[in-house]
Parts: structure tokens; sequence; C-alpha cells
């Protein structure tokens, strides 16, 4: 067991809660607040308009920012921080995306400097209130403080961490979710798993409480993702998946295993930045690559253990390959290719990679040739 | 999946970290506080000096409130409050116990009213801010909102909980609880291990990843208190264990899973009040009792569960026996008789239960008949 510090204030409310959102925000004292959202999908669910009406009764005012996209710009971010200049608090209605856009909103408005430079190392000192009905479960973003942004002129997808953006509160219906299109619970799936997993296999420290933690989780996205394919309204799937979400990046995973880092996330952010892949499907193509890469140099006992837990198999090898095969049966791509990127620009990614590694801080290190490595174990 | 509200505001620093302390009541403005701790131990250990040199270096000021006993006294508490008055934080030095009798100040030191009335069901409005350094791991009273306190007069062992009660910091370092005499790491095991079966058995829904996590803290400290057994200076043991003992009562174990009451807390609290007991040893006498009967008179599938994944028994009884025949392992006590409670006064206890069973609001309802029955299945 390594130390450890653990602060995660944020308020969660779980299931049909939504409903309260104005009370929340009256008992705050905000009467004027930013509503961040995506594309058409809350129109479509009508539950914009739920939200509009509930806020509307209750006499707050908001500014609407809609339109993030799926892998958040700088552009998009910095628009919404010049309207979100006079209101008190942020109410991000959406997934990750939208939340990660919504804290660096909600840092900027409280700052003087351009919002990218908290991307590029400056620390906040201030930030709004953040407020989160969440729409799909699969990034954590709802009880963490980070967040991704991709600066779209140098092709730079980064993150900062900072308590001060902490949601206050994230309200999790996982009946929201039931509406979910097919590919993105799987990119979901893929996206907690990975969480996990980095933790998992890159930490200093392996206390078996932690593993069996790890695994857990794992365990439950698989056996609920499995559930979800055959039957997308088991609302006691959709249940247990939302909290496998939230616990898969609130910190609890990595209490006491000392330092560890994210290499598959660092390569796919490149994906994203270079090809705008959704992140779960990027994510789903490196991590395979990664595991195997991985285990031929650094052979220790937790790929042996992730394959005897995770898929009842007595080799590492073995289980990395259940899980590839598990990827393909749940319909998610496993190469380069089913992504639509050539093998030709592999040296391309590897540089993009390698440009922006040094900001990851991997204990691993990771030069230009095992980047390269690892992509071509993709193709 | 049931619907759930989860706020834990606890910072928790694990590791050396007391050292931190005086900065870190300096960052949040005190320059007065109460010192609270219990009897002899911390000063044979040497961490009273350490900490009073801390904050004498500091220029903290400090009134001390030493003595606590094992099960807190409303008397005691009571003098704890007035000397409190003219402070603005509490610095906890000990176990549960002594956590508990400081929140109980810290709250009513902020109010006019008297300490016990909380207890009783009136709402605290404010509360000192609270810190403490964890001595004994078994409680999790440091990263929870609950306290529980004895009137010596009423006999009563009451409990209240209030957000405003949560420690701002709780700094837990395994290596502190190296010299806990043997005895003590016993009852804490079994009061960890309550913890969690409490919400484990009694629970309205069961879902999957809750089962698992459950029974990982209990698996968890079962191994590391075999471990400790033989050799009490195993640091990442101490680690593992105090990590499941703050796990299991920080609220995670009943996200999701709905209704939940605490029978063998509300049981044992009478044995301490009437007898003071250690409550980790009565706990130890009544919990295989409680899980005989309820298996008897509502067979559910957790006590097969149970079985199977905790001792791979196949049979909910030979899961109980095996859990039974551990407990005797370790040295805890299993009968009434050893604690030196005689079988005559069943009728005396299960009065005393009987009469603040209300208090408990507990699901399944324990007439005083039940009571005893539980109570002759500990003879």
């Amino acid at each position: 067991m390594k130390p450890f510090s653990y602060y995660n204030p944020v308020r969660v409310l779980f299931g049909d809660k939504q409903k309260y959102i104005a009370n929340i925000l009256k008992a705050d004292r905000h009467s004027e607040i930013l509503l961040v959202y995506g594309k058409n999908s809350i129109k479509k669910s009508g539950l914009y308009d739920e939200i509009c009406k509930i806020l509307k009764d209750a006499d707050i005012k908001f500014i609407e920012h809609g339109g993030v996209s799926s892998n958040p710009t700088l552009s998009h971010t910095r628009e919404g921080v010049q309207k979100a200049k006079n209101v008190t608090a942020i109410l991000a209605i959406g997934g990750g995306s939208v939340i990660d856009e919504s804290k660096a909103i909600a840092a900027a408005a409280a700052s003087e400097c351009d919002v990218w430079e908290f991307y590029d190392g400056k620390k906040p000192t201030d930030a709004l209130d953040l407020y989160v009905i969440l729409t799909i479960s699969a990034t954590g973003s709802e009880m963490n403080s980070g967040t991704v942004l991709t600066n779209e002129e140098t092709k730079e997808k980064l993150s900062f961490n900072s308590a001060l953006v902490y949601p206050k509160v994230s309200i999790i219906n996982p009946a929201i979710t039931l509406t979910l299109p097919k590919e993105y619970l799987v990119y979901s799936a893929v996206d907690i798993i990975t969480h996990v997993l980095e933790v998992y296999f890159t930490a200093e420290d392996h206390p078996k409480i932690q593993n069996r933690f790890c695994e857990n989780i794992v365990k439950s996205v698989i056996q609920t993702t499995n559930k979800l394919l055959k039957n997308p309204n088991n609302i006691n799937a959709r249940g247990e998946f939302a909290l496998c979400a939230t616990w898969a990046l609130n910190s609890l995973t990595s209490l006491g295993v000392g330092e560890y880092s994210f290499p598959n996330h660092m390569i796919e952010h490149s994906l994203s930045a270079l090809y705008n892949v959704p992140h779960g499907a990027g994510l789903a193509v490196v991590l395979p690559a990664w595991l195997k890469y991985s285990y031929v140099n650094n052979k220790n006992s937790q790929f042996d253990r992730f394959a005897k837990k995770i898929f009842s198999k007595n080799s590492a090898k073995g289980g990395i390959y259940a899980f590839k095969k598990w990827l393909q049966k749940i319909g998610a791509p496993i190469t380069l290719k089913e992504l639509g990127i050539a093998n030709e620009d592999i040296e391309k990614i590897a540089k993009n990679i390698d440009s922006v590694s040094h900001r990851w801080g991997l204990k691993q290190k990771y030069p230009y040739e095992s980047i390269k490595e690892i992509l071509k174990l993709a193709k």
C-alpha cells in the first residue's frame, strides 16, 4: 500500500432526480446560469424541454450554449466562456464531452486568462459552480476533477485537473440512457474498462483489495454490456453500468496503488485529435495492442491474474485474446483500418503522440519507436 | 438498483501525514483548538508528544480533553462541550470512540442546546471543524457523518447522523496501528465485517457490483487479520485493513441497494450500554446468532452466496458455521458467557433493546420475542 490523498466532494443524486434541479440551483442561490449541451439528442429525447420548463417555472434565467461536439473543441469552449461572463453557475446536460467543456468554461469564466492556458499547465484559482445532468455513463467526468479538450489548430488533445471544477451536484438517472444508440453503449463500455485497466496494469503496487475492486468493475461492465445488447431496456443493468462508469474514474481504483499512468489514453487522444474518432472506438483499437505490447515487454503477474479472474483463462495471452474477442463480439472496432485510418499514417500518428507524451507524466517512457510498435499491433 | 444520494466531502490523507496537521489547521485559519483523545495509549506510543510539539511549534493553542472511554459517555462529552466554547476546531486523536465524542462536541459547541438532544432527534444547525488522526481502524467514523454515544444514566446507546460533522480531514497512518493490542485488532475486524454484512444481508436490492464490493472487503479483512495475527508488523496488511475499515462504512457499500438496517448493532449497543463490553466483542457474539436466526426465518439467496464466495461452502449453514469457526480461531468471543454475561440476563437485555428498537428505523421488525430468540442463540 502506498500513501494517498483522497478528496471528492461531488454530491451524486442517482435515479429520477432531474426534476429537483431548480431547487438545487436555488438552494445555492443561482438565478442566472449557462446551460451547456451537445447536439440534438437531448432535444429528440425531450430532456431539453423538460429541463427548460423546470428552469422557467422556477424563474431561473439561462443562456444556452449547445452544440458541444463529441471531442469538445477549444474554439467552441471559448465561445462558451464569453457567454458565461455574467452567470454564476453552469448546468451541463450531457456526457463526458459536455461536462469537460463545462469544467473548462467554469474555470475560465472566473479568471482573466485564456482557457487553453489551463491545459497548458496554469492552475485555475476560481471557478463557477458546476451542476450536471448525465446522459451517457462513460467518462466518469461527473464525479472527478478532470477535463479533456482538443485544440483544433494545433491538433493537441490535452487535459487538466483541479479540485475547483468538481461538479457540485451530479444527477445520474439511468433511465435517461435507455435511448442511447448501441454503438455508444459499446464505446462507453470500452472507455470504462480502459479507465480501470490503465490503473490495474500500470500501478506501482497492487493491493489485493484494489485488484478485486478493479476486477469487479470490469466484470460488471462486461456482464451489463452483454445484457444491454440483448435488452437495451434492462434498467437494472443500466444502473449498474452507470455506477461502474462513475467508480472507474473517481479516484477509488487508485487509492494506495502509488503512481500509475494512462498510456492508452495518451495514444487514443492523438487518434481523436487527428481523425475525430469517438474516444471509446479509438480505445478499443489501442487497448488490445497495448496489452500485447506491454505483456511481451514486461511480463508481470497482473496479466496472468487478469486472464484468470476476468476470462477464466490460464495464460496472459489467452486473457488478452479473450478480451479482443469480446470486443469484436460487442461490435467494437479493433483495428486502425476499422476506424478508417490507413496503415501509412502510423508514422504521422506516432509523431503526434511523441510531441505531447512529455505532458502525460508517464512512469514508463514510450519512445517514438515503442509507440510505432504498439500502433503496428493495431493494424 | 435503487435510487440513492451520496455525498462524502472528507479529505483522507493516508500514510505518514500527521506531521502536516499544523499546516492543515493553519490553512483553515484555526489557532485555538480542542484536543480530544482517549486514555493512555497515545501517551505510551509517543504520538501525544509528537502532536503537542507540532502544535506548539506552530503556535496553535490547544485545550485538552483526554480520557474518552471505549464506549464514550454523555457526561464526559458534556465536559468536552464546555471546554470547546472558545475554540474554532477539534482535533480528535484516536479511534471511533474519540471521533464519535468529538463529533458530538463539534455539533453541541456550536449550538445552545444540550448535546443529548441531537441523539434524541434534534438536527444540528452548525458544527466546529473536525480533524482526525486515526489510531484504530475499525468503526469507519473517520469518513462518515455518524456518531454513537452512551447515556450512562438512562443506559441508552444512541446515534445521530449529520453532514455537518463529517471530518474535514482524516489522517490514516497504518504505521500508528502497529502497536495495537491483539484483542483490539480482532474486535476491529469483527466491527468492519459486521458493517459490511448488515448491508449485505438486510438490503432491499443486491446489485452484483455491490455484492462483490462487500465480499471483497470481507475477504480482505479475513486475509489481513490472519496475516496480522501471525505478523503484527506487516505494514501492507495494516494498510489494506485500514482501507477496509474506511470503505466499510463511508456509504459506498450501500449505493443502489435501497433500504437496509443495522439489527446487529442495535442488539450489541444494548450489551455495551448494560455491560460496557467492547463493541467488536459484543458484535462477535451477536452476529453468528443473528445470521442463524435470519437464515432460518427468511432463507434468501444471499446466505448461500456468502457461504460460497467467502468460505467456499455449498450451503448457507456451512458458511455461517465456517464464519463462527473463524471468529473462534482469531480469538473473538462467540457466546454471552465469554463476555461475562449470565444467561439469566437475557430478558433484561431484550427489554433494553425493545425500549430503543423504534429508534433504529429497522425495515424488518424485531419484536421482544425475536430478540430473545437471537440472544438465546448466543448462549
